[in-house]
């Protein structure tokens, strides 16, 4: 690589395909630097104590483009080291352990970043509009389900112990949420 | 995969062959984490001002794995949330800009990884016995070249200013130099 043509880049991307952690960090090696740091999100099996079963991404595109750039200028003046920086978020549906997010920055020396990365992180998730729609499988309580039914059929639906025991393994409720991804 | 196999595991290794940021990164996904932080340490093209041409990674292995358990059973007392642990470190010769180590963390909130990387990393350059040897390229000064000559040949030789811009931008010196890895 012609050292001259190797100038600071960002390197921004919102896309429904699986991301790639080599793909991200091959974008910000440079041979002027010994470091590059990576943080990848990736889809948990839980949320808040629930199960997640679907998890999916949704996102303002050109606002939260907007707001990744402004991030990638805060870190130039924060850490005028840092050479590259990459940025993938997928969009759409992530299935467990697949990556949403990946983030990566190199500079010249380690702590510059690491401290970059853990900013970009944090500063994405506090401020970029993307957020995540979350399809749950909860166990409901005795009492849930008893209020529940209740007020489906309109009068009052009370289990006895062994009818409730019976019925308790196979009840499964699925529940939407959306959540500010943080 | 079945939770209950997911029990927190270690993953150390040095060789000689090239380090893969997929492969180490996918050692530590678990679907009970919705972080990996990585630290990928590259070789630069440069060592305190010098050019850098040639660059090689020795250890005193046994010691080496031994010190990078240590950082992991240290990882686990301060981070107790920690998952995974992947720390691959390459020996001998690495090229520019190709890993010389990778470092991987997952935990199920991103905080825990991204600060148990960065101790990895510190501890590692701080502790483990591995170091580096480096080939330089020097370009050597009107008087440097003088001094050298001087002694080679066992009498005063003096460039005028016409025949050192000639002999100038011929002139390369290499330089061997041993150095911790920090």
């Amino acid at each position: 690589m012609d050292e001259s043509e190797d100038v600071p880049k960002d390197f921004i991307k919102l896309k429904s395909e699986k991301l790639s952690v080599d793909e991200v960090s091959e974008l910000v090696i440079s041979p002027n630097c010994g470091a590059v740091s990576l943080f990848i999100g990736t889809t948990r099996n839980n949320f808040e104590g629930k199960k997640v079963i679907h998890l999916e991404y949704e996102a303002y595109t050109s606002m939260a483009e907007m707001e990744i750039k402004k991030i990638c200028r805060d870190v130039r003046q924060k850490w005028p080291s840092v050479k590259h920086i990459a940025m993938h978020h997928r969009l759409g549906v992530v299935p467990i352990t697949e990556a949403s997010v990946i983030i990566a920055v190199s500079s010249p020396h380690r702590t510059e970043s690491l401290e970059a990365v853990t900013y970009c992180i944090n500063t994405l998730k506090a401020f970029v509009p993307i957020w995540k729609k979350l399809l749950f499988i909860l166990t409901p309580s005795r009492g849930q389900t008893e209020r529940v039914l209740s007020s489906l059929l309109g009068g009052k639906v009370r289990f006895c112990v062994g009818l409730w025991k019976s019925l308790e393994s196979a009840l499964h409720w699925t529940a939407l949420q959306f959540a500010r991804d943080l």
